[in-house]
């Protein structure tokens, strides 16, 4: 092992040579001085646990330090070789014990039962997601204040930026850290992180593992004035590789390859490339998607893991359902707000009126906000606080989902009804009659059970429960009025 | 002329041998005992004012008497011969005198720059339509109640079906006439047609007419018990063509060859050729459409002079008008009630949301109510009273239209957005925003001319002036609540 200093630092453990499954092992290694450690040395670990074995990229961090960080996804002992281009480093070994997951770890969020999310250790996973895009470049008071507003709420995915935002009229501040070297003057080293940038997203993300919340990490994304966007390729692969190394072992990280990939002219090789580029280096194999502006992804793609698409068309979610056989998230069908822009203007019933579409359509939304705001802290790239009506009744519905059953829940095929229904057979049903005013409903339930019936005021968020026991084809009365729901569950 | 009787029927005029410019000139004639007169014997008059000829087919009217009836569309002296196989009949003639048009009578409704509407004498026409499909298949009080009704409206088209309707839950009566000879037991005679059915249906037409109201007479319909809708092609040509020699001398005859035509089971052929029948029949060449279910007509065949569809998705409507080039009326786009069906049960708000988005998307709308009624009396089949708030919302749009420039109004092409944009450049701007919240606008006027502003809330039907004038790119404040519109005049 030769003259090598290495420390090993714990998250989410004290225990010496252990880290809880899920958590995050990480290695710190001293290199010698050279000239660009980024590109200069590479240091990789191979972490093994019986028969599994795992490749792990390492990244430097400043300092002369070399990290490695990884996700144990197996209980019991672990053992890890590095190995680097540098002498110094190469060859060093260890080993950890991983112990089982604390309380509130439920590891990775991925796919389960086709159209739905579900956490590693089984825990269901119903994203009802906000967006903030470039809340991490802001200053610290106000990014303490978005997550307490985070804290206060029920959102449990954040979509946000790895690069500075530039929005003309709402955002044009600098950000506190730049993530590479050099300046909008005189030009970006691209080869050369900023390690303090990288270090403030680091810290951002574990925050938002602290409060419970999915990181929907955009890589790339056009609302740019500094030119982050305009990295050749192999550029663009160093940034996603040392991403990927320094951001891997969190669990709750998904992939979002761009927002609005469309408008940033890039042929769908290049795309293609980049996911290859994660795929082959993500350990952990996190979620992977990619969002549109108007234009349109081919979802089919092995890499996308679900689809998160932008559009005012909530009628063809059950369409993209049977067209690619994914989960289908509504990043951006506008938001609540007051601007006098298309994306921004909802009002909190179409919020949450496309919410319950969404859901009870077998997909999911994603919140935003964007009142108009004194200082220009609007919600949606900056984070602060949330002045809108829709959250509280988001976190109704997120309630609405964690009672509905976890496996087998799917949509009845319609375009053109503004009633949907949500069930699995038998034994639950979800109807939601958006903002029609009809003054009652038939309910097609199964006719050998018996069922209980509960109407609910999506707006209001009340759940009446009616006092007959149901079957069959029915017809009830109910309030003549938008935004009601029944839900049948059997007796 | 030999020892034929023969008797001139005039309808708005009293003076003998004339008739008022796109009025009715009627000339009946007294025919032979035959087996069947319906099929024994044609008759057809040729009318010649001029150099223009046209050739109207008779038709049967009962006890012996066959009548031509024809429009004509010339101020002056016209003569004409009657042409028949009855040498009883055959080769009488005469003439009369085509007087101006009375005040009120601005002729039939054509097509008018392209995608709009306006009568013959020029005067524009802005449809706002209602639907009463089997309204003339009620009883007497009822179908004066739906006259009343329509007299105190605003509706301007009224969608109505030849044949009765039959609906189970809601329309299940009998009518009191029937189309052909027969019963429904012993089957019906499709080459006898009931005169009393067809008389009735001509008063009813023309009581409309004496209301400025245009009668979109459908021709077939899917909801049918009694067989009418399954006859042979023979025999529906036998019938359209006793159809137009009957109503085509009515100025206010529109012709919808059927109600959702594709639930019908007839091949597109068949469909084509009764339109063919039509335009060899029709001497008045009135407008001619076909009203789909969820499948989609062929609106570019030459036949069709406008788009009457049926569809949820309005942002669709600049498209179609793209496309096809012909104005776009969207005949049913989900009806203002409280059914549990979902083709009824939109709030007024929704209603009167969908009307103004088709208006500023460059189509327009058409009404229909469905509110459950203790008698099964719904406006949208059997007339009778309006119970809904979008009626008088509706005529508040339309006083809007009135006010516009009648040619050179095109809409912004947008898909997206919720926010709308009618204009005619540099003069005339209407936008609407939808249930939008968005507490200011910004609004692309022409920077070289100045104009003045109004408020428009169209829910609460208030219009507030500015008292500025405007001129170029602009932002204004706007209430933030849905249902504002904007409207910019050239000062």
């Amino acid at each position: 092992m030769g003259k090598l200093t290495f420390i090993l630092v714990f998250f989410f453990s004290m225990n010496l040579f252990a880290t809880e499954k899920w958590g995050i092992f990480e290695i710190e290694l001293k290199g010698p001085k050279v000239d660009n450690p980024f590109t200069d040395i590479w240091v990789t670990a191979e972490f093994k646990y019986k028969n599994h074995l795992y490749y792990v990229d390492g990244f430097y961090d400043g300092n002369q330090s070399y990290k490695v960080r990884f996700m144990p996804e197996f209980e019991g002992k672990w053992t890890y070789t590095i190995k680097s281009n540098n002498s110094k480093i190469n060859a060093s070994s260890g080993n950890f014990i991983c112990t089982p997951p604390a309380s509130g770890n439920h590891g990775r969020v991925r796919v389960r039962d086709t159209f739905h999310f579900g956490y590693d250790d089984g825990t269901p996973f119903y994203p009802v997601g906000t967006t903030a895009y470039a809340w991490i470049h802001q200053d610290n008071d106000l990014i303490k204040e978005t997550l307490n507003t985070l804290k206060e709420n029920t959102f449990n995915k954040l979509r946000m930026t790895v690069m500075p935002k530039y929005y003309g009229r709402y955002v044009s501040n600098e950000p506190p850290f730049y993530p590479f070297e050099g300046s909008e003057q005189n030009g970006w080293n691209r080869s050369k992180f900023n390690v303090d940038f990288f270090k403030h997203l680091d810290k951002q993300v574990e925050a938002l593992l602290n409060l419970n919340i999915q990181a929907d990490i955009i890589i790339f994304h056009p609302y740019d004035k500094w030119g982050f966007s305009k990295g050749s390729i192999e550029e663009n692969q160093l940034y996603i590789k040392y991403l990927v190394a320094r951001l891997s072992a969190y669990r709750n990280v998904w992939w979002s390859m761009a927002n609005e990939y469309d408008i940033m002219n890039k042929p769908d090789s290049e795309w293609k490339t980049y996911f290859e580029t994660i795929l082959q280096s993500d350990p952990s194999n996190h979620l992977k998607s990619i969002h549109n502006g108007k234009g349109w992804y081919n979802h089919s793609s092995s890499w996308i893991t679900h689809l998160s698409v932008q559009t005012p068309f909530l009628e063809k979610t059950q369409s993209w359902r049977e067209t690619y056989n994914k989960p289908v998230i509504n990043d951006e069908f506008v938001y609540e707000g007051n601007i006098p822009f298309d994306w921004g203007n909802l009002t909190a019933e179409e919020t949450v009126l496309r919410f319950w579409t969404l859901y009870t359509r077998g997909g999911y939304g994603t919140h935003g906000e964007t009142y108009e705001h004194p200082k220009n802290i609007l919600w949606w790239a900056k984070g602060g606080k949330l002045y809108g009506k829709s959250p509280e009744r988001i976190a109704f519905l997120h309630q609405i989902m964690k009672e509905a059953p976890n496996v087998g829940l799917v949509p009845l095929h319609t375009e053109w009804n503004k009633a949907m229904e949500l069930h699995k057979k038998d034994e639950y049903y979800l109807f939601y009659y958006g903002n029609s005013q009809q003054a009652s409903a038939i309910l097609h339930l199964s006719k050998d059970k018996l069922y209980t019936l509960e109407l609910i005021d999506t707006w209001n968020m009340t759940i009446k429960k009616l006092n007959k026991l149901y079957s069959g084809t029915i017809e009830i009365t109910i309030p003549q009025k938008p935004y009601m729901a029944i839900r049948a569950r059997i007796n």
